[in-house]
């Protein structure tokens, strides 16, 4: 299957990796509008910033921001397939003239970081059968966790990741922010990072929950408040602890009732 | 070394299962108030309700929560050393007539499932070099990674510890949720887990950090809230993404400034 790559960023890089590494996808060109950004890609394959220079293939991958597929979208003509790899863009976002799908790798990709595939799950949409199975078999010869995912459930499973990835993240960027300022070693925490994991994966995160919160035990939460030196840290603080406390508050009540 | 364990809950639990396997150490006894709970130990040794019945110790591990400390410190006689394994619990909250100490292991722990000790970060404090020593003695024992630390950095690295492991555990199981109320599998979701953690350790959590609270995407973020049903997720969702587009947005004055 020839494959254009269109983009030069976190995901697009990881994808190009990947890609040259497997006999069954031919990466005939890469496209981005920026010239440094495709300076910093290790493909052997020719590379373009000019729209106009876009050769034929088969599929058409959009590793772009979600503004980016819409506007290049809609300058897509109608040749091979063109497939989004976004958690939030709408698979009709895509004009309607072209055959439209959508590549979903669900994973946290950065640039010069090498993302395991074999184990990850890659959600695939199209509007026929056809362009299905053409984006199944590349997802599959990537990765043994490929699914039929319709853009309404994307929505749903890019939100869940929000939360299992860009918060939990910040939740750990503070912790490493508390500890570094107090001249202790972040390292120090990460058996209970990975512990907290485990437990989550093992127990589910609500039966793992523990903490002052949980028990809404409002002297330390208190103390902990009188810890924090920034507004904007108590504030962050508050409103996690509340939420806890009200999610089992209510699964209390839910029990009651 | 004789030891005695006071508590019969999550650590307790787990403080018996590793003293029992480690023949430097000398389980004597097992008290806690609550008969009950102390049935779901497995223990070989005695076990009491009965304070007046506590034997002669090396060591008395006050196992149990921050409040039971305050009070079972106060009818703690002057015999042995007294050692509470609280983050948040002064060293000084315990009463000047006894010889009193800090064991406190770094982790999350739940009754039933076995932690491992070997790595486990354990702060040691007490009053004098002797009792000091005696702890650590205990400590390194069980874990390589055993260090000095009074009880105002214990409180830092108890609120670290709150953020790292609570607060992300809160973020998995809102995660966990979102998916599975939308007939999502949300085992998908663990390898962006796996990865979110092996980045947020290899690079810090700050450089780590995506998503659309990142970008300050307002139309992503805008999609997810519509998307949240209560009003208790769309504060929780809000909060945090607000946390996330201040954190980067000082960091970007500081940068200018």
């Amino acid at each position: 299957m020839k494959v254009i790559v269109i983009g030069s960023g976190n995901l697009a890089w990881n994808l190009i990796e990947i890609f040259e590494q497997n006999p069954n996808i031919q990466l005939i060109q890469v496209f981005s509008r920026n010239a440094e950004s495709l300076k910093t890609l290790s493909c052997s394959c020719p590379t373009t910033t000019n729209w106009e220079e876009l050769s034929e293939a088969d599929l058409y991958l959009l590793a772009v921001s979600d503004r980016a597929i819409i506007s290049l979208g809609e300058k897509a003509q109608n040749k091979g397939l063109w497939a989004h790899c976004s958690g939030s863009v709408d698979l009709r976002d895509l004009p309607a003239t072209i055959r439209r799908g959508v590549f979903y790798p669900l994973q946290s990709f950065t640039k010069g970081r090498k993302s395991s595939f074999s184990d990850l799950p890659i959600g695939i949409e199209a509007e026929n059968e056809e362009d299905y199975q053409q984006l199944e078999g590349l997802a599959s010869s990537l990765s043994k966790t490929v699914f039929r995912m319709d853009s309404s459930q994307r929505r749903i499973m890019h939100l869940a990741a929000v939360f299992i990835n860009n918060f939990s993240n910040h939740m750990i960027a503070r912790a490493q922010d508390i500890a570094t300022e107090a001249g202790i070693d972040a390292e120090l925490l990460y058996p209970l990072l990975d512990e907290t994991l485990a437990k989550a994966k093992a127990m589910g995160a609500e039966q793992a929950q523990t903490g002052p919160a949980r028990r809404a035990d409002q002297a330390t939460l208190d103390a902990h408040l009188d810890l924090l030196k920034t507004k904007d840290e108590k504030k962050l603080y508050q409103a996690i602890s509340q939420s806890i406390t009200a999610y089992y508050q209510k699964d209390k009540n839910l029990k009651k009732g």
